[in-house]
């Protein structure tokens, strides 16, 4: 079973395409949303007393467990951000934090079996807690974790998050955060410096350019999928990593292929999250479109469309 | 035989890797060198009386014809720059066009025989006057010309370039040549109107994010290599262009898998370039040094180094 723990969150979206409001969101949900299509996933989180039970069902109908899903006084987590138009830049109108300032993970019993862990970008200090409470069940503890993490955590708690690193087997990061976190510019020196704070895997999401794989020594820049379209890049991180570790949680082994899968597997699943708003664009994909597109990716037809000839001239 | 027509020059570069001032630069300069590795190639241009001996002997040496470049009264064209540390941006710091201000492009009768052209970034009215010299001697014309512009002349010469871009097979652009001229922010979309313009072949270079080729209906995108250390990036886009005509040329076919092993050649070659300040990094490399890395890229080892295992902590 794969273990995430992070947000839940109600998002307000504009980009050149529309807008939707307080629609489903969060980093958990989205990873869950992709992991569960390979694995079934556990998500520990908290929402507010306002959260759809809808919502829930959502993940439910998946597979997804979601009785780590606490329902606390006050209103969900909620983001509000405009992308501008051909999503150079997004600003953010507003983060109310609302249960989720509170939130302390609590893993129950039914956790106990996570043999792989998905430390979504909360607290360095909630991230070790969660950590020390997978080792003091009775099982021997995770056998894989990932991480993600962000600017705000890397400038102001760098210690804890140091702590956190020594203790993982993958970070995702994007760019920008893989040279604050190594002060380099250089994103394979970048990728070897990370290697030194812990992780055995760096993996660091480059959007609309790819994803790039740092592991035993060796270097894979994968590009992403190309679009035709693309509506709403939030939660594509968060896809990717649900992608990436629900393919390795189903096989089993870490070895240099199942990597290269992975990777291709995280970069399909966030291929199909930014074609629609929220979640629905990853909600709606069945595990035979994501396998054809995988196919594809791996077979250099970098486009999901293999032959669009009606569009020459 | 493969012809180029564009600037040689000598450029003054600050990089976070230190400068040159005076080195042998420009368009054609490095398309020759990367070019010449595949492909017998001439080039047609114009230098100042200062220019030195030496350098047209750094290009003979290769077997490159430098019977057209015609040295005229006054300077050579001079460029200055400095990129920012991580290569994020850059700065000129001047711009002398000197004698190529006035620069008429003349093919001579040793010119006949091009098979393959490539029209550097110059006045569009001049890619004009390239064209219709080719095809106004004893033989039949350029088989293949692609050509490179900017945003200058997009915006500026629009109807003068949309003629040359009726006329040519392959445009060589950077993202955002490539939205000027498409009016389009999405890569794919963008591809289809230029190619819509003429080009049945659109080739779109990222930088460090790798290029984008366009053709038949058909997407690709390959990630450019990854390097431990950037030194210069100056001149990284025209030996490319060099390489992957050099290739396209030494082929003499243009199917799919051509073009393929055309964006490999161009990008390992681009590579090489920007390894080094000036046209140090491409000059010194052995065909068999580009082949070797030809073959560790198309085998998915995106870094030049398959294994750098010293660096494991």
């Amino acid at each position: 079973m794969l273990l995430v723990v992070g947000s839940l969150a109600y998002d307000s979206v504009e980009t050149a395409h529309g807008k939707v409001e307080h629609a489903l969101g969060g980093s958990a949900t989205f990873f869950a949303i992709a992991s569960s299509l390979f694995m079934p996933t556990s998500v520990v989180g908290v929402v507010g007393q306002d959260f759809r039970h809808s919502d829930l069902e959502r993940l439910q109908v998946r597979g997804v467990d979601t009785s780590g899903v606490e329902v606390a006084n006050g209103h969900t987590f909620r983001w509000g951000g405009v992308y501008s138009k051909h999503f150079e830049s997004r600003t953010t109108l507003f983060t109310e934090l609302n249960v989720f300032a509170d939130f302390k993970p609590k893993l129950g019993p039914q956790h106990g079996a996570a043999e792989f862990l998905f430390l979504g970008n909360i607290h360095p200090a909630l991230q070790l807690d969660v950590l020390a409470q997978c080792r003091s069940g009775s099982g021997s503890g995770p056998r894989f974790v990932g991480m993600d993490t962000m600017n705000f955590w890397i400038a102001g708690e760098r210690a804890t998050l140091e702590k956190v690193l020594a203790q993982v087997d993958a970070l995702f990061v994007n760019d920008e955060e893989a040279f604050a976190l190594s002060g380099c510019g250089n994103i394979l020196e970048a990728a070897r410096q990370i290697h030194r704070m812990g992780p055995t895997i760096v993996v660091i999401k480059r959007g609309e350019h790819g994803a790039f794989l740092f592991h035993g020594g060796q270097a894979l820049m994968l590009p992403a999928v190309l679009l035709d379209r693309v509506v709403d890049p939030t939660g594509a991180g968060d896809t990717f990593a649900g992608g990436f570790m629900g393919y390795l949680a189903s096989r089993g082994t870490l070895d240099s292929a199942t990597l290269q899968g992975a990777m291709v597997a995280g970069t399909c699943a966030a291929s199909f999250a930014v074609e629609d708003f929220s979640v629905e664009g990853i909600e709606r994909v069945a595990l035979a479109d994501l396998t054809r597109r995988q196919m594809q990716l791996r077979a250099g037809l970098l486009s999901p469309e293999v032959d669009f000839g009606h569009q020459q001239g």
